[in-house]
């Protein structure tokens, strides 16, 4: 359960207006790597974390700040758009430059449809979705993918910063990269507190790795002919995981046979000269089982 | 520029054909960690990295790699779907059970708009999107995303080789798992070697460290009342940056003012009872620029 | 900002794994009317809110609450996923009716992307996405469709209510209900303050009611030929908003001209035999504005 | 069955073209509240219900007219694009300020797609999609939904008002918000009338009322700090569907266990230190059905 | 403006209800190729048309039409989820494998937010988006959409004919394969009428033919290994246009320089290491126009 | 398996960057009609063609050319955004109109996202997604369907060739446009090819045409008004496909029953009076069947 408090976790307060600012900012609500893709990932991710303890507690602590920086952004938001000139029309705004410039580079649905707030919606207008998140019950797979999201976020917020000079804004921006900053640091230090902890390798999943064709498990193929590919640490000595070989494969042959796609079932119409044949059967089910058992008690061929 | 072999880069060759598990299988194509995505992610950070040499190569050997694998998932499932009774009417499906699960558990697109093939979607049927991908400029941050990758890759196809018996499938997968760790370690090692040639330092973007607010880039807020919050190395010691000292702000206070929305423009018809006042007027453009000296040359009240 | 208590806001204790009931479970957390958009529904709305007081304060409470039952429903999820036969192969499931049938009625994506959890989709899988909120601004046709989402909630979580026998799972659901009960209530009180409170009337806007063709405003347009449709209480008597007289148009005929497109841009390729000569041009710009009197100081014919 | 006629329902004269506010009307087409949904969500009701007669009849009269809103506004923006300067190069745009206001503020795919007429998509060029309706075959809910939806419409539509001075624009809206004026008072009076013939109450659905935990359907959660809440109508007195008392709860307690995820089946690799014990089976099927008489039938053990 | 009668273009009587087969039906309403994509793309073709006559008003006819089939499609649906065992409880549902194979098949929206109806998405669920429909203006183009979507349009039925053995939705679909096989003919009919008078030629647009790089008009490019491919019409004799002389790349080599990213904005923090130098500014403005002049105007250094 | 040379097809050298028409570009990657549909199109129809030979040979010598044109717009679009005002403040781009315009006129996420390189989306910044790709199994369909492309293509080419006047842009569209129309003459002799070969007829799928409801394929049915629609070659004379004969049914009348939808399942709780009685059951499954045959042998009624 979840509880509010009506201040915000830090200081939302641009000198003045700027809309098309505003527009940018939605990025860090609603874009793939903004404050509500890291909401409900870490979110999903406690909710699906199988241990009690210091992780399912920190992701928690975490997860919780998020939407803090949700709430934030929002409300920098509609406080930049404080004034806008959205309901001008074309004419007026054509005939002063600024004005029109601004309405150009505002996001019309701001206006329409928000009166003036923020959307759930990316830089482009194009909503948030619950594709962007990830919480597969694998915390290594889970905080790679975290370090992944906070380094996109800071990256943006970074670059954001400097689409700025509202000392406002910059403020703002100057905690949010501090929070990314150390969020980046921290599921770093998580992902080595799994090893520490036994729980986790370098590859992940850490099973399937006796199964698996462990012969191609340490070449790079070489596919594409720029030639330095085979120059980085990727190619030579000791793989991250300090088991593996890494290796270069020069002039790779494909292994597999001709790609081709059956001989199809005449009543899907797909266009065949019959060259292939017939179609086997699906072949399910197997006798050992329950239907198995019924099949031969009702089969009169059968004792 | 691309050129095509139709062999496949390994053997595709099920046993016998299973649509329920092709159903699963579209997981590894349209899947948000699925083939497609690596392809178009690897590929477009290829075409964006901003320097020649042995990074932009190196992804351009993966990413053509990633194409191929698209192939061979699709090539997989078409072979599944081999006489898979899609055409059974109800009646007849559900006068037997294998059958009626059977036709449960497959993705009816696959018959219907595919004709017994592939679609590029995921295992729900919805269909592959281009917000999926990564190609930020930033090669730490997108090395980070591809080792994220990587690892659901792994993890998902872990499980799905769980799901089946069937040794061609398996045979299949086995090279994908063994890929799949390779490419895990290469992004690591890419990482290090980025490291290592002064590219980029722990945090991304290696910027803005010190106009940050620093007290703020270094403690865990404690927001969730689970207790053992503290106890990780995300909490204590030194950060992953090798700068930062890691913190726990046990009891954290919100820094900011209260949230509100400002004042609104009554045209766009807010709820508002008057008690904040009126808007302020964006306060755009500068008078230093040629539209101020363009307003200043026609103002009749200056000289 | 937000806090967290990792106690649910109620129990969530099913007496047994279902894993077919967990994939329909989904549409309560991803589904157009699910948990996941009421919560931000009013957490966009409450952020979004113009008047400090008193509604501010409720939509920032139920906001808050609905963020918890997110919370509910994902771990009533996870525990319905216990144990769930995700890993069988399609033979050995063929072979029990049983397991074939909970795999048929299974969300794949749960057991391979989420591990045997909860994800961010409804009940067909598909994502949920921001264009699924509003929160315009203007609280009356906000609260108006807060009144629908949890009336369309409240039926789903019935019908879904209907589609189990646990005794744990229909206990959690006796509280989802009695919540979506309060809350339609309160949002047809809401509607009632905000009129008595002078804040809005019965048509929102309130605004626009003088300018708008008023003639139009009060008759059913009679356009499909079942017989009866002038029969119910909008067709007579004073309408809902105590000004207009609602009527019925028997017979009603187009007022506009005939539809047709303009003369195309020869740039842009529309086929055209020129039968409606050249397209005008855009007429923009006005001479009064600040380019007007650029253009006026620039032209040599002017004094 | 439709028929159709060259005639609008109203005039579509646009004074002179402006192909900026083009961009903004697409919402009315497209946008989640705009035509197309109205449309589509009355023609579902319609044909979802389930009596013959006024209800029925009635929603299908708006519906057929909701698709000549669609016609209306498509044909507005066709007439408003023309002459639009959108194959202007970027060079002779941006030494013209009004062009260059002009092409910033243009959605470039009703040139490059659409050739200069509507796409089906909303102001930020998003495409319309099939969620935005809903018709779940209870009118109450259905009904509430439709209020919403006209709501919406008329302050979107309002607030574009705003937006134009174009007196053949504002001549069309007028018509559109006047019938948005009669829609909202129309599903008001069909909410009343559905009271008045006993087929609906306040609440819906009008069932489960008795089994729902009826102690959890009167208060308030104060789950945030605004100390204003408790003062609505929501909060005290009786409520809106004239049975429960509303109330407020002040400080409210977590009612459930801990929030958990249970043990996890090790096949799908979920981080796991075995804290919790092994996954129970997920025990469906009963043993008085088919199967489980043919299990005894075929069980050697039982007689 | 559209009028709508309640009689359907043509019988839609089911012998038995079906759920299991009105899921797979939902691909003919909200499939890329079902009856909704069909009635928009018509439409707006019809609304987007640039000549008054024969084409516009043919457009229209099938428009309209359509419309209607979205009708049948969704009654039927309704018809046959008559009766569907949705709110059977799994363990029910488990224990009798005719109505576990019903569930498993079944779209568990059309009960949970539907009410037993149709909705308006594919037969995955995936809701219809407006981005399925093509309206260029340019009617060779759109005609041959046109084509192509009934082709689609009577696969897709042929094969869900195929799938059904009810007697009476046979009838509603031999009725709607007739109309696509007329839709095939009409099109097509349509496309020689366009060349017939002189409207479009073959390639579309009939335009820049003379400036496009009429070398590489011509061949196919053999850029797999496929040994076959120039054993078509493609690679010899005369091309379709009878203008252009088909051919065959054997070899193809690039004609371009290597692909490579400029240098980046030091302020995006792409990954460099400054070998290839700083960007070059983006050279925009032309002192030819307005800004020209009045640059020039203020320029103090010229007279 | 696919292979990458670093050369570009063609040559990619735009005399000057110019991010406006960047943003433009983007159609031709994202767009439903653009590169990656073509690509990907060809790609899953190539594998999923039923036949070896020179069909899919030249399928996949199409396909591969194509993600050649996916890199060629990406690396074009990478060198128009060099050195483009991304970071500027607004206040910054307000003082210059020049500025000011290719701010208004930029996407911002090729900047906050991209960090100056495309993004896999349309003009409009939405997201390239797999339906826009239709990959049948019956080529004649899928041939109509990718001349349909290659004419929108061809055409959105066009345009933007008409949008620039950078001759190194235009070089590489001549480029684009003479592919276009090599591959629009390509799939037409494909089309003549399959009839050639005895594949496919005109109608397709060539099948059920005796079976569908002879009498509906031949005329069109006049729903709309406008008094030219039978002067067309649709309605008149033999039919393309040599066996109909078009007609024209001037006065068309409903043959169906009249819509309505059936009594419903009580506790979907739809609204409803009992007028039509209680639903039906869902009448599946077969005696015949296996079922049957076990409900047999367990019942205690039959001997």
């Amino acid at each position: 359960m979840f509880r509010h408090t009506d201040h915000l976790q830090f200081d939302v307060k641009p000198e003045k207006p700027d809309p098309v600012y505003a527009r940018k900012l939605q990025e860090l609500i609603g874009g793939a790597f903004g404050e509500m893709t890291v909401t409900m990932q870490y979110l999903f991710q406690g909710w699906n974390c199988r241990m009690p303890g210091k992780y399912k507690d920190m992701i928690m602590d975490v997860a919780t700040e998020e939407i803090g920086h949700v709430e934030m952004i929002a409300t920098m938001i509609a406080r930049l758009l404080e004034g806008a000139p959205a309901t001008r029309a074309t004419q007026e705004a054509a005939a002063d430059p600024v004005v029109a410039a601004v309405l150009g580079g505002m996001d019309p649905q701001q206006a329409i449809v928000s009166g003036g707030g923020a959307s759930l919606s990316d830089s482009n207008g194009v909503p948030w979705n619950g594709r962007y998140i990830v919480a597969s019950g694998n915390l290594l797979a889970d905080f790679r993918a975290n370090v992944a999201a906070e380094s996109h976020g800071r990256i943006q917020t970074a670059r954001l910063y400097n689409m700025t000079d509202d000392p406002g804004v910059k403020d703002m921006l100057k905690f949010n990269l501090a929070r990314d900053t150390y969020h980046q640091n921290l599921w770093l230090a998580a992902i080595e507190q799994l090893k520490e902890d036994g729980l986790e390798g370098t590859v992940t999943p850490n099973a399937l790795l006796d199964e698996e064709h462990a012969e191609h498990a340490t070449s790079l193929w070489h596919l594409s002919d720029g030639p330095d590919a085979g120059e980085g640490r990727w190619a030579t000595g000791v793989a991250a995981d300090g088991v593996h070989q890494n290796g270069f494969l020069a002039d790779p042959q494909p292994l597999g046979d001709k790609a081709s796609a059956p001989p199809p079932d005449p009543q899907l119409y797909a266009t065949y000269d019959g060259s292939r044949g017939k179609p086997r059967s699906a072949a399910l089910g197997t006798e050992a089982g329950l239907v198995g058992k019924v099949k031969d008690a009702l089969d009169p061929s059968k004792p």
